[in-house]
């Protein structure tokens, strides 16, 4: 299991592709973001920036999080949570059928002041589409352990 | 339907409460978020933050997107979509049962240069639990049309 000790700045991995379900998409956006363009093709009429009716944001973050935590199984890491990401950037529309790819890069890592054993890591998020278009980009930190934590908390999903 | 004009940095509202389900955050979390301290009780032993089985960050910033969805409907506002979020940051956790609530507050606004008749609003918003304590901040970013729009944009969800 990778530990904090593993991660170096400037490492990057390459995630996916994550199809993105018509289905799946309106019934996201339906319960936690429904507004028009979200959920119909007549929605999206006259919308400024849609050509036709795109996924929520929030439901591309979904997307990108399942990516990391695939990544995470194949490749075991001390990972304990999340306390923020920055700079969330939807830059271009994502549509149902697009291929999502996430390209991430280690930008930083720290000791944890407040807590002993537990480092942060800082690292930059692109997730590009099918055609080579950057859709969405942010930061995230993440929290892990500088040792391998007790076997009971080993297994996964 | 409010534009862009109605908005005044300092408008405050004050959205909610939102349950947070345990089905619905296990199915999330085995959707998206598939790490075992969202899963299950079993997956949280040993974990330094979390005090018992907690829900995805991701869940919690969909379920304030709903309640500002919500909002929208209610009281129907002009906006096209969202650019982006800043600093999201999980300040403590969010655990199944919990009760949450939304406080925004308008702290900028602009015309967006790049396309005449929208504007863009800034926004900090704050999540709290049942006992009042922040569980989650960020700041959005929001577009907004400076007129109503055509009839056929009206319709909602």
């Amino acid at each position: 299991m990778r530990t904090f000790r593993d991660f170096e700045v400037g490492d990057r991995e390459r995630l996916g592709p994550a199809p993105v379900n018509l289905a799946e998409a309106v019934a996201f956006a339906r319960r936690f973001d429904p507004q028009p363009f979200f959920l119909s093709e007549e929605g999206v009429k006259n919308h400024p920036f849609f050509a036709r009716m795109a996924v929520s944001g929030w439901f591309t973050c979904a997307l990108m999080m399942r990516l990391l935590v695939d990544e995470m199984h194949a490749n075991p890491v001390a990972s304990v949570g999340t306390p923020g990401i920055d700079h969330i950037r939807w830059l271009h529309p994502v549509y149902p059928g697009d291929l999502l790819r996430l390209e991430t890069e280690i930008t930083g890592k720290r000791l944890l002041g407040s807590r002993p054993g537990v480092g942060l890591v800082h690292r930059h998020m692109r997730t590009h589409n099918q055609d080579g278009r950057l859709v969405m980009r942010c930061e995230s930190w993440e929290f892990l352990t500088l040792e391998t934590p007790a076997p009971e908390r080993q297994h996964s999903a």
